[in-house]
C-alpha cells in the first residue's frame, strides 16, 4: 500500500532570526498562517490515510512536530536522536513502513517546500508510486525548470522508458550539482535537465536492498533498529544505534549507485523556499510593493521583504532589502544577498551569542 | 547669584524607536552610558551649586528626571502640566529662581545637546552671565559654524559692543530660520552668522519684565504661579494656570522684540544631536566602520548607525543605513534620510499603533 514519508529533520539556519535551533523552517509560519510541515501533510489529501504517514523528525523538534500534526498516530513520528543525513533518515522510515506493511510503497517528501496545484501534485505522486510498485527501482521526481536557477541541484534526464498514465518515466542519467548561470541557461534551453526537488518514490524493500548493497554498515544498524521499532526498547535502541550510522545523502550515497533509477518530470509550481528572497517570490506584494508579514510600515520603500514576529518594523526610503525582526533579533540584508544569512549565523556563533541561535 | 535652568520638557520623536512619549531624548543613553540630561547637569561642574540648578520637565517625565538627577532638591524640579513652548518654560524657571533669589542671573540650557571642551563652555557661560548681571538685556550664545549646516537656525551678528574677558559681546541683529545650502555657505564664509544653540543668559527680572511688556497674558499667569511656588498650593495652581498660558517660543516671542539683545560667539564643540545621523557624528566608529551601540554584528557593511537596546542586530552587505532596534520596534532608514523618522512616527499614529509611540 502507499505510504508517505515526510522528512522533517531539518534544522537549517537560512531563515534566521525567525528560525532557531528549536524552531526550524518547517515549523515556522512563513508564507501563510500554517507551518510548512502542516502544509506538506495537508497536501497529501486523500492520497494516503494518516496511519500510513511517517514523519521523521529530531529529538529537539519531536514535540513541536507532534503539536503541528496532532492527528498523526504517535508511533508514526520517528525521532532521530541526532541527524545522520538523508540516507539514514529515509532508511529509518523504510524500516518503519515495511514493518507495518511488507508491501509498503513510499513517497518521500521534504517537509519544508511550497507546492502549488496540489491535485496535480497528488496525481504525479500516485503515478510514480504505481510505477515503482510494479517495476521496482528508485524514482525521483524532477521539476521542469522555469528559469536559469543556480541555487538548485539538477537531474540529467536519460531516455524515456515508458508512460505511467499521462506521466512519462525516464531513466535518470545522473545528479548534477548546482550549476553556474551559463550552465543553468543551457539546462533551461535544452530541456534535458530537471530541478532536483528531493521528492522520491520506491518500495520500502527496494530502498533497504540498495542500502544493504551499497552501505552495508547502514543496513546492519537499520536491522537492529527495525527489530526494536514498536517495542518497549525502541527508544533505547534508536538512541544507541542511530548516532553510529554512516552519514551520507540519499542522492549521492544511494541514488547515484542504484541499479534502476527513474525520474518523472513534473510541472506543478514548486519552491524549496531556500532563502528570504525565495520566500518573497511566493508572497503577494502588498499595496506598497513589499512582501510583508506582521506589523510593518513601509514609507517610500518597495521590493522589500519585511517580516516581523512581534516588533513593529518601520522602513523609510529603502528598496529591495530583507528586514526580519523578532523580539530578540533583527536581520537586515539586501534581497540579492539573502543567502548570506549563513554568515550571520556563523558570526553569531563565533561571538558566543548562542541565545539567539 | 548665578542659576542654571535646564529645559528638559522635550518630547521629540526624532530618536524613535529609542525615544518614546515617556522616554524623550534627554533621558536616553544614546551616545554614552549617561543620559544627555545627566551630561548637561554634570557639565555645569562647579559653575553653579546644585540648589541653584532648576530643571523644567513635564508631568510625564518628572519622575524619570528626578531619578536621573537624584541630588537635585525636589523643589528645583519644575514640572509643566503640559508643554506651552519655551517662553512659558523659561518664564516659569525665572519665577522660581527669582523667588529663591531676587538677584538671580540665569543661564538657560537645553537638556539634550552634546557639548565638548566643558571648561571652555563654563568660562563662556560665566562671562555671559557676568555681562547681563551688570548690563542687563537678553543674551544668546551662538556657535561659530564649522560647516554649511541647513538643519540649524542662525543668529545674525550685529556690531561688537564690548568684551567680557576674552569673549566678545555683540548686538544681535536677528534670528534667521534654517537656510538653504547656498545661504548656509554664505553664512559660513562671511562669518557674520552663528548657529542658534538655544543657550541664553539673563537676569530673571529682565526676562520677566520683557514677558510683561511683550506677552502680558503670560506675565499675569506667571505671577499667579510665582505666588504659589513653594507653597502647598503650588501643584494645584500650576495645573490650573499653566495650560492656559500663551504658547510661544523664546526666540520669536520674546528675544526678537526685546529692547537689548546680545550675542556671544562661542567655539566649543556643540551638537543638538537632532537625528540618528547627527548622533553618529558624535560616536567613534568601531573596527567595521560603523557607529554601534548594543549587541550588533556588521558583515561587509560600513558607514552604518546600528543601535540596539536589546535585540541582536545583524546587518550584511548594507552601507550608510540607520538600524535601530528595541524589543518592540525596529527602524531602518538611509542615514541621509534620518530626519524622516517624523514620517514614521506620524504613520504609526495613523495606524493606531500607539503602543510603540
Amino acid at each position: 500500500m502507499l505510504h508517505a514519508v515526510i522528512m522533517a529533520g531539518g534544522s537549517g539556519t537560512r531563515f534566521w532570526p525567525a528560525s532557531r535551533r528549536h524552531l526550524p523552517k518547517q515549523l515556522l509560519t512563513l508564507a501563510t498562517e500554517t507551518p510548512l510541515l502542516r502544509m506538506t501533510f495537508e497536501r497529501l489529501g486523500d492520497l494516503v490515510p494518516v496511519d500510513r504517514v511517517w514523519v521523521v523528525t529530531t529529538a529537539e523538534t519531536a514535540e513541536a512536530t507532534r503539536n503541528v500534526l496532532p492527528e498523526l498516530p504517535p508511533e508514526n513520528t520517528l525521532s532521530e536522536p541526532l541527524g545522520r543525513n538523508t540516507a539514514a533518515c529515509a532508511g529509518l522510515a523504510a524500516c518503519a513502513a515495511q514493518k507495518a506493511d511488507p508491501e509498503a510503497v513510499c513517497i518521500v517528501l521534504p517537509a519544508d517546500h511550497i507546492i502549488g496545484e496540489e491535485a496535480r501534485f497528488r496525481a504525479a505522486m500516485a503515478a510514480g508510486a504505481a510505477f515503482v510498485s510494479r517495476e521496482g527501482g528508485l524514482l525521483t521526481f524532477g521539476v521542469r525548470p522555469t528559469r536559469p536557477e543556480t541555487g538548485y541541484g539538477y537531474l540529467e534526464l536519460g531516455p524515456e522508458h515508458t508512460h505511467e498514465g499521462e506521466w512519462s518515466v525516464h531513466r535518470l542519467r545522473r545528479f548534477v550539482e548546482k550549476p553556474d548561470v551559463d550552465r543553468a541557461r543551457t539546462y533551461l534551453e535544452s530541456g534535458g535537465h530537471l530541478w532536483n526537488a528531493g521528492i522520491f518514490a520506491w518500495r520500502a524493500t527496494t530502498l533497504l536492498e540498495e542500502i544493504r548493497r551499497q552501505i552495508p554498515d547502514l543496513a546492519i544498524g537499520l536491522d537492529r533498529i527495525g527489530e526494536a521499532l514498536g517495542t518497549d526498547e525502541s527508544d533505547a535502541v534508536l538512541s544507541q544505534v542511530y548516532p553510529s550510522l554512516p552519514s551520507t545523502s540519499l542522492d549521492f550515497g544511494i541514488m547515484e549507485g542504484a541499479e534502476r533509477l527513474w525520474t518523472v518530470p513534473v510541472d506543478f509550481p514548486w519552491s524549496d523556499v531556500g532563502s528570504w528572497s525565495a520566500l518573497a517570490e511566493t508572497l503577494t506584494p502588498d499595496a506598497t510593493g513589499n512582501a510583508v508579514r506582521g506589523r510593518v510600515q513601509a514609507i517610500d520603500a518597495g521590493g522589500n521583504v519585511l517580516v516581523s514576529t512581534g516588533p513593529v518594523v518601520s522602513v523609510v526610503g529603502v528598496d529591495n532589502v530583507v528586514v526580519v525582526a523578532t523580539p530578540d533579533a533583527v536581520l537586515v540584508v539586501p534581497k540579492d544577498q539573502a543567502q548570506r544569512v549563513k554568515e550571520v549565523v556563523e558570526g553569531l556563533r563565533e561571538k558566543g551569542w548562542d541565545d539567539v541561535l
